[in-house]
């Protein structure tokens, strides 16, 4: 266990079958026509930030390392794809190619934008290049890991810019998409800013930390409300925050302060109620002045009930005086927004003599086009280390860049040439050998943190946007077919 | 691998763990307090339909039995737990509790409505009767299975039937949340009536058929559109399926039915094409008559790009002429709606002197407030099978129900004494042993579209809601206390 990833240790599958079929199919394609080792390159992207948010959280490369690391057709794979027949009833693959992917070991370069780092649309946040066949039959699973990821650890990113340096539990479990979309998105929402997550398995995965309080079940298994809290404060004195809505909010404060009192004389204290329904702001505000009043000033209120960014803004901008936010559904799937539709796209490719050429997809829409070439995304920053502009540079022409041009409106913005910069993509597989040293979470947390507050930083004046000689090669691109 | 869930196969784990921190502090206060082998019961609903659909598909049990029968504390789950700290800075739990724990066994009772069925609000899907610290501590994976397995069964049946017959492959890897997501939605939709997936791991796991076309890559990677085809077509002669819009749709339709002239030259034929962007009425109608008039009247039109229920509905109602739909993101997430809200409730324990009391959660809203007691869902039958009331009752009071009256409106439904009926919740566990012969995802398959068209044909006058006895004593615990 390395605490980059869980994919390794959680899973007995080696996930080379986590592809679709048509990969396979391709693959054999390839295969059959001598193309599998064809020199190519292939970025992964997204078109637009999750959620309306100005950026995203680049999240998830800690588990393709991992995937990418482990990526193997096991003895079963194959037998299953020998066992898979075409529309003519009659085997899919030839032996010969099943044994070629027994055979196979990855031998791509892998270039990554590091986890926690503030992305924007059309920049690549992987960018692989090796024999074709194998660049492209891990689309599905370097999509299916980065999308999630990202998706998720955007989310939370908003969630705790709304909390205000409040604390933010992550209690999604019971709602997650799978066992794996909890331990996932649980990975990610700390990534994204959480503070904590219920979900035990993540922490013992990460060293998340865990935190939590009881559920109505507890005060319903003695039917009596102060008795259970009684009972919860004999086994655990030091560790009580009681939940006091399941039959009536205002009384269960009042139990609350009850036993809390019963603790204070014992040398302990009471650490926090929940509110999980109702009014929250004016709930919240009645139950600060209550415990004020009886002395506990220090009793924390959490508040949980399908909270989001807008219900947690809505709150805060009412002064409600709630300490820790529990936060389930809309952080742990993205809520109305399930998925980050990022893509994987062949940018280039060698020809017969080893020229390389760029491919593109075509589009009706010139801002859907994807952007010819092999990429590079800079990051300069102002002598104060604020960032002023992500420009995206074919990799041949990487020079100190003279002005962007922003894609969707076409503005043209100069930029002086003694900048910093950074490049966002570095080195994390050479020749299928991992070169990179993955960041532990708690350290991917940190920068997701560092990014998050340098992006709030520059807001106003940040641009992004394409290279001049790319946004040039995009237009000769476009009027060619 | 017994084909009727993955989660042993596909993970390493035991899954204990799979719980919220609070769910093991609440063990450890029901230890402290000598509550830990109460006898209680626990049911697992939902409250509100997703999707607005007039029903749900339950699905998720087949993972849950498997999560049952593997379910132990192994030494690093307890080494965790006994690495936790309160708020006081010493060990949450004390070393007697992490021994008991490690000790424990499952040894509940488990009752459950089959994979497949058609339930609605309200209705336990589970029901778990046993030790009270022991049903207690499995909620967040019950929740976490059955939530999401059914939100995805209930959207494909959703798919399916506005495809009014046309074959539903799903394609949603990529935008899964995690791997598992993946196949665990890849089985619900399956389940829910897809015909296919394109997720080969889910077809190895399940024998779910797997299908699928080729990517805009593969065109890419020849430059040359009509050379791409004919590679595919040289590689796979009798698989094609052409996906046309990698740069011009109409021309893309053209050199598919060159490439399908080539092919039946030879003694093949072009099986389908694929449209993934634009105007896909407008484009489908372009394209049968171009295939049409080329005699190839047997070759498929596959759609995909974004698709869901609305808008294949609406090419239906177009009469656009796709004869198979590839639905991805909506499918494997459910959309904007990512999450079944279900709960797990206590609903009754044994007091110290052994005798049933029902709990119930209180709610400001009689709608929302739980049933008390413990319950069964009787589905009655008209003589000629069809499906016409689903009537929750109070175990103890399971007798030819009269009348059911309809929680919402508080509408009385007579029921005539002569209907068939049928228990929904039958016996899966008994003092933690499998008693139940849990059928394979194809079998699940057959039942789900057996009760989809049985639902169907009910629609009119179907109603579901409480008999008699439950509902008054429902009127009693809202008044007291």
């Amino acid at each position: 266990m390395n605490n980059s990833s869980h994919l390794s240790t959680v899973y007995r599958e080696k996930f080379a079958l986590v592809a679709d079929l048509y990969h396979l199919t391709m693959a054999y394609g390839f295969w059959k026509n001598d193309m599998q080792d064809r020199p190519s390159v292939f970025q992964l992207y997204f078109r637009r930030n999750p959620f309306g948010n100005p950026y995203a959280i680049a999240t998830g490369l800690g588990l393709v390392v991992d995937y990418l690391q482990q990526l193997r057709f096991s003895v079963e794979d194959i037998h299953y794809l020998g066992s898979l027949n075409g529309a003519d009833g009659l085997p899919l693959f030839e032996i010969g190619f099943l044994n070629y992917l027994q055979r196979l070991e990855f031998k791509c370069d892998v270039y990554a934008v590091p986890e926690g780092t503030a992305v924007f649309p059309n920049q690549p946040l992987i960018r692989v290049e090796g024999p074709l066949l194998q660049a492209q039959i891990i689309e599905s699973a370097l999509l299916n890991l980065v999308n999630f990821s990202t998706l998720i650890a955007t989310k939370a990113a908003r969630v705790v810019q709304a909390a205000q340096g409040d604390q933010i539990l992550e209690f999604g479990l019971r709602r997650a998409q799978g066992l794996d979309g909890a331990i996932t998105a649980s990975r990610a929402a700390y990534i994204g800013g959480c503070d904590a997550t219920s979900n035990l398995i993540a922490g013992k995965y990460y060293h998340i930390p865990v935190k939590g309080t009881h559920a109505h079940s507890w005060v319903m298994s003695y039917g009596n409300e102060a008795a259970a809290y009684r009972g919860f404060a004999k086994a655990m004195p030091n560790n009580c925050i009681f939940l006091v809505d399941t039959y009536d909010t205002i009384n269960g404060i009042k139990n609350a302060i009850e036993i809390g009192k019963e603790l204070r004389e014992n040398g302990h204290s009471l650490l926090g109620i929940r509110l999980d329904s109702g009014d929250l702001s004016a709930l919240s505000k009645t139950a600060r002045k209550m415990l004020d009043e009886a002395g506990m000033t220090e009793t924390a209120i959490v508040a949980s009930d399908c909270l989001d960014e807008n219900s947690i803004s809505k709150l805060k901008k009412d002064n409600a005086p709630i300490n820790i936010w529990g936060v389930g559904t809309e952080l742990i799937t993205g809520g109305t927004q399930a998925a980050l539709g990022g893509v994987y796209k062949l940018a280039a490719i060698q020809d017969s003599k080893g020229t390389w050429e760029y491919r593109i997809k075509k589009s009706e829409d010139l801002y859907k086009m994807s952007n010819p070439g092999i990429h590079q995304v800079r990051r300069y920053f102002d002598s104060a280390g604020v960032p002023q502009a992500d420009v995206l540079f074919e990799v041949s022409h990487l020079e100190p860049a003279k002005e962007l041009i922003e894609m969707a409106s076409g503005t043209v913005y100069p930029l002086p040439s003694s900048m910093n910069f950074e490049d966002l993509l570095i080195p994390v597989f050479k020749h299928g050998k991992l070169i990179y040293a993955q960041p532990d979470v708690h350290q991917v947390r940190e920068r997701s943190l560092q990014q998050q507050a340098m992006m709030q930083h520059a807001k106003a004046h940040f641009v992004h946007g394409l290279d001049r000689y790319l946004y040039d090669l995009k237009q000769d691109f476009a009027q060619k077919s």
